[in-house]
């Protein structure tokens, strides 16, 4: 079951540059900086607000490490801008495993690394009325 | 002050079947929708999580009612996806002006209806790392 906006993802070309820009213009700070080599990004998580499901609300700035990356290549075709949406819930397997029956592609087999030791997947825009949708179970939940 | 992702407004051709995806799909229920003439666009709002300043986050799914409205021509330009993200406060006016100071284009004088009661502005997607960006002040917070 989602239970709560867990992050959007908005692709960048200078992390650094935007991580000045949240904090300057809006306050928000860094919580959390990493480089997650599978996806090819390093990232800034901002912690935006707590959510009634004990988590929280963030938004994730991703700087590709390498142009032939996912978020590499979307950022040379769209621009910098909104890359995914992602959805928090306690079962990320569960809740992959259901919405694949109900014929959305999910991308991957089984959940993989992703920020702050979290488990995600993602889902397939064309089948998200073009969202990239993220399933995230974070780790203190899984 | 900025304290909650407060709604990722979503694009879409046709709103009763994006509605009806993101119901059997993920199980989010509509919670309010209006016809927003001034913006152009029929709206439906999915209440997914509480947040700890007293508010909410939400998905809002937006049809356009009109092809020259922004959203209309947005949609055109881009097909489905995220239009934009809004961030919660207390004080839109204060908040927009702040940025405004800050170098930000904010795309109204003063901030406008928007759901549910609030009021809203925009700032300028070109001032904010390709991001259209809406400042909410919610109904119980004005």
């Amino acid at each position: 079951m989602l239970t709560r906006i867990d992050h959007i993802g908005i692709a960048c070309h200078d992390l650094d540059t935007t991580v000045e820009f949240y904090r300057t213009t809006y306050g928000f700070e860094v919580f959390h900086t990493e480089v997650n080599e599978e996806q090819g990004v390093r990232e800034a998580m901002l912690r935006i607000n707590g959510t009634d499901d004990g988590h929280a609300s963030w938004i994730q700035l991703l700087e590709p490490v390498r142009e032939d990356s996912p978020v590499g290549k979307w950022l040379a075709k769209n621009g910098e801008g909104v890359h995914h949406i992602a959805f928090g819930t306690a079962d990320v397997d569960g809740d992959a495993d259901a919405v694949r029956d109900k014929g959305v592609r999910v991308l991957y087999d089984t959940p993989r690394a992703g920020s702050m030791g979290s488990r995600i997947t993602f889902l397939h825009p064309k089948d998200c009325h073009g969202v990239l949708t993220e399933l995230v179970t974070s780790a203190t939940e899984h």
